[in-house]
């Protein structure tokens, strides 16, 4: 805190509604970063009032672009700008199933490869700095770190090498990117301070902008399924995330996507990766139709942003080109590669899930399967070890579902509607009672949402 | 915190508006106190949140009276019930030369004395636990403990022994009196949550209740010399201790009264004990009117609500009979002499005034002294060594400031209109400086607010 800035001057103005300097927020999130347990410019008493005053009173366009931007240069920031590249990144408010990552980090790189610079680097970079899974939605790091040897904690001098060479790169968060983040999110989780459209976008954009990024496509979940509540929650923290992208200098534009089922055939940690796997290998499982509709979609628009496609539509047809052509695969391979991971259980991927213990739900009469609570399936599948109950327990590589059907499908007595795989057998009962609680089979068909319900940009 | 309530919960709730249930506010005041370094059952950073989640979304009446209680029986209460006498004390949220505790306990006691219980207990008791100053604001401690050997730290056994010969006594909060409060408050000046009409409400209201009143009456400031900023939210305040005084049984009244003006002739710390002196002796100073006025309207209401008189007029008029009469003299010269106070000081209350540094302001010009910010002449008495920067720094006994004109007066240039009084000449600068400044001499007559603005009760 500077000499004439106070944290708790700063916290009164936001209490009482005040519109908050970029001096304050500067030197709030500056103490933040700067204190030292003998030097405590700030306190977590303080950043919990703070916190709890702007969840109270929110901030506009021009706070929250400038609180996201001290987040963003509160620690090291990547700087692709020597690379000479169009470097683009995707982020999801978390579903799940959802497995768009591991497929739209390929296709871009894909892209950028098939259109290298004068200098040789891929014309395209997708600097992909993703998170673990917490609560009911699963986390691109835990599906990657089932491949033996994939490294996700590249340095960031390894991280342009790596796009360098690839296209993409599929990391995790580094200690010294945004560490501002860090010890608000921590507090937030402690506070009752999480739900906050305001906190959700300068901790999501702080990050993604800290990759330095031209373009920014974000895949903002709706739905039973979605962190945000209400659909008008969903496209209030939408807005805010293209506001704030934009207002750094960074295109911005966010889809607003179902997640009221499970996205393809598998959730879980290999599983997703093997059914990616599938895909780019052109074996379309049926199950898998809405992950390669929404990775085209979204892969489109990134194409578009990254002027490799004159509209979305056409993107979205030169994405599913990629991976028709096994393109996406090579680069695939090659991102692997290139962070140590063993490509060999890629050749039939089938055979590296191996579960202890493994159960069918059977459909107990006929119908319409018209429902479930999609958050519901998600803490089933994060109770049979594939998730963690808080940060830093280990994940199960082998646990998960398989979706035998999709919300709409006539369904049949007895047919197969969800098998359940854990590494510990005793796992398999609780998730089993949740997934038979929450999966309604009607006799009448309800009406679907569609997959993209909205796109929003400035 | 019991198994079943956690604290995120109660800040949810809080948060998101909801009325939050007896259980939850007792198990959240129950884990401040309960808490030890080593099980942190609340942290500070979740009260702080608590406190803006509280300041922003404000208590139901209900609610208020819950964390009141909660907070009054978070530590030891005194009990008078064994005395049975009548119980009542005074509260006033603080001002400038206001030292009408000095004058209404040993009023109040000379009734009480006057009026013995079957038992021989007076008929009335003042168990008056007081504060220190702070801020701008004098405390009736400091002023207290001026008188050589005046003991404030009883027991409340030995309170309780007082009550009984004298009627009354003074004295300090007691460590285990409301533990809650003094962890809740020493949050709230360190978060920016100091200013809540509802904190401040179950602050104030759980230490006096915690004193088992019978009745209370108190005396919310408003004017430029009050902690609350405007006579709205002056008046808000007195609602809502009133309410929740009466909600826990004891008969309250509120009166919001004029703080424009530094109350009676002297500001400081033993000036003001020789001001009550005088008082009680009958030696009443011009300057001392408006303090001998307010100080009769409490009493008054204090016996009327003691049924001592018919209606809170007579009751002021009974006030005034027991200071001409000498009964309230003779009761404070048994409270003092009950503490340990030596009261051979009070024969001649001036020599003992010993100040090294007295600087005199005369009026710059003619007219009639018709401002001041009162606020600024409290911040001048605390700079001259009568004040406190913080909690624990020391005060000087002979600092502080005499009035010799009031707001309305007519003046004569070169009038002495305030005298300064300083331990340490050097600090008579900076005060002489804000006093010039804030004394406002106009040609025209400026109309003057009442002593009394309101009454609430229920």
């Amino acid at each position: 805190m500077t000499q004439t800035i106070h944290p708790i001057d700063v916290i009164i103005h936001k209490r009482d509604g005040l519109t908050l300097t970029d001096a304050e927020i500067e030197a709030f999130i500056r103490a933040i970063v700067d204190r030292t347990p003998d030097n405590q410019l700030v306190t977590d008493a303080q950043i919990a009032a703070f916190l709890m005053a702007v969840f109270q009173r929110g901030l506009s366009p021009h706070e929250l672009a400038t609180l996201t931007s001290a987040m963003r240069y509160s620690g090291e920031t990547f700087d692709a700008t020597s690379l000479h590249t169009f470097t683009i990144d995707k982020h999801s408010t978390g579903g799940v199933g959802d497995k768009t990552s591991l497929l739209i980090a390929p296709i871009l790189a894909a892209a950028g490869l098939a259109s290298p610079t004068p200098a040789g680097v891929p014309g395209i970079c997708v600097p992909m700095i993703s998170g673990r899974s917490l609560g009911h939605t699963g986390g691109t790091l835990d599906k990657l770190e089932t491949i033996p040897g994939f490294n996700t904690q590249l340095s960031l001098t390894q991280l342009a090498d790596t796009l360098k060479k690839c296209g993409a790169a599929l990391i995790g968060q580094t200690p010294r990117i945004v560490p501002a983040d860090r010890i608000l999110y921590a507090l937030r989780d402690h506070t009752g301070t999480v739900e906050s459209a305001f906190l959700i976008t300068a901790s999501i954009m702080s990050k993604k902008l800290a990759e330095s990024l031209n373009a920014l496509v974000l895949d903002v979940k709706v739905g039973s399924g979605a962190f945000m509540p209400t659909y008008e929650s969903s496209k209030f923290l939408a807005k805010l995330m293209v506001q704030t992208g934009e207002a750094s200098g960074t295109r911005t534009v966010a889809l607003l996507t179902s997640m009221d089922e499970p996205l393809g055939r598998f959730s879980g940690n290999w599983i997703e990766v093997w059914e990616c796997i599938d895909i780019m290998k052109q074996d379309r499982h049926p199950m898998s139709a809405d992950l390669i509709e929404l990775t085209n979609i979204l892969a489109g628009w990134m194409l578009y942003l990254a002027d490799h496609a004159i509209t979305p539509e056409d993107g979205a047809v030169l994405s599913d080109e990629y991976l028709r052509s096994g393109e996406a695969y090579s680069a695939w391979l090659k991102i692997v590669a290139a962070q140590g991971g063993d490509t060999s259980l890629f050749e039939d991927p089938a055979t590296h899930h191996k579960p202890t213990g493994t159960r069918t739900i059977t459909a107990p009469q006929d119908g319409y399967l018209t429902s479930m609570d999609c958050k519901q399936v998600g803490w089933a599948v994060q109770r049979l070890g594939a998730g963690r109950a808080k940060p830093g327990d280990p994940v199960s590589a082998h646990a998960g579902i398989e979706m035998h059907a999709k919300l709409g499908d006539r369904i049949t007595e007895g047919q197969p509607l969800v098998t359940l795989f854990a590494e510990d057998p005793t796992l398999l009962n609780e998730p089993e009672h949740m997934l038979r609680e929450t999966l309604k089979i009607t006799p009448m068909l309800a009406p679907k949402q569609p997959l993209i319900r909205e796109v929003v940009t400035m």
